[in-house]
C-alpha cells in the first residue's frame, strides 16, 4: 500500500468510528432503558419500594410528589420514601422510552398500581402514571434524576 | 507547505471539529433550554395557555394530567387544553434544566401558579411544580414531548 492510500484508509476509519460513536443504536438504547425501569419495579417488589427508590436514585435525584414541595437529593428521597406505608406495594410498567443520541439522558413513561389498605384494613388499589428521567452515571449505570407521577382512573377491563 | 504537513493539518482540523460537535457547550445548552421554557410561559400569557401549549408541543407530545388517562399526541393535547378555563391563567418559571451531551433531549423543572376563580367568582391561586421533557426537532427548535405537574403547598413568604 502506498503512503497516500494508508492516509486515506486512516481518515475513512476515523470518520466511520466517530459516526458510529455519534449515532449509537437508538433502538437498543431505548430497549435497555425500558429494561432498567422494569428491573427497578421488580427490585421494588423484592427489596421494598423505599430501598429500590434509593438504589436507583442519582445523587441529584428529584421527586415531585403531589401536594408537597420538591424533594431534592438522596437524603431527601430517603426521608420522603420513609413515609411509604410498610404494608403497601407499588408496581409499575413502562410503556415508552426515549434516549438522547449521546446515550447519556433518557426518560420512561409508564403506569403504576399502588396497593394499600383503607382504615378498615380492606385492600385498596390506586392507579396512576409516571415520568422518570434517567441519567447515565460515570460508571455507565442508568439512575433516575426525576420521578413524578399522577393518579389515573381505574383502567378499563379491570 | 509540504503535502504531509497539509495532510496532518487536515486530520487535526477534522478531529477538532468532530470533538466540538460531540461535546457542545453543556452550560450554553442548559441556558438555552431554560430560555425556551421561560418564553413558553411568556407566550402562555400573550397567546393563552391552550394555544401556547400547542405551539410548543412536539407531534408525539404526551401529558400526564392528574386523575385522567395519558393524553397522547397533538390532537389529544388540543382537546385536553380546550378544557382549560377561559378566565384562568397559568404562569411558570423553571428552576433547573439539563440537556444530553448530544443536545437533542433535555428537561426542565419549575414551579407554577394557576389563577382561577371559585364558585363565587372570587380569585383563587393554586401552586404546583412540573417536569417538561424537551426534544429538539429536525428544524432545530425545542418542543416539549412530556408535560406533567403536581400541586404544591403555598410557597412560604407569600
Amino acid at each position: 500500500m502506498t503512503r497516500w492510500r494508508m492516509v486515506i484508509v486512516g481518515i475513512v476509519t476515523v470518520a466511520l468510528s466517530r459516526t458510529l460513536v455519534a449515532f449509537p443504536d437508538a433502538a437498543a438504547d431505548k430497549a435497555a432503558l425500558l429494561k432498567v425501569d422494569e428491573a427497578f419495579s421488580a427490585d421494588a417488589q423484592r427489596l421494598g419500594v423505599a430501598e429500590a427508590f434509593l438504589q436507583y436514585a442519582a445523587p441529584d435525584a428529584r421527586m415531585l410528589p403531589q401536594g408537597k414541595d420538591v424533594v431534592s437529593g438522596r437524603d431527601a428521597v430517603r426521608r420522603q420514601m420513609a413515609g411509604f406505608p410498610a404494608k403497601a406495594t407499588l408496581a409499575w410498567k413502562p410503556f415508552h422510552a426515549d434516549v438522547a443520541g449521546s446515550g447519556d439522558l433518557g426518560y420512561t413513561l409508564g403506569t403504576y398500581e399502588l396497593r394499600t389498605t383503607d382504615e378498615t384494613d380492606k385492600p385498596k388499589v390506586s392507579y396512576g402514571k409516571y415520568c422518570s428521567v434517567w441519567k447515565k452515571q460515570s460508571d455507565g449505570k442508568w439512575k433516575w434524576v426525576v420521578d413524578v407521577g399522577t393518579s389515573s382512573p381505574e383502567p378499563k377491563g379491570n
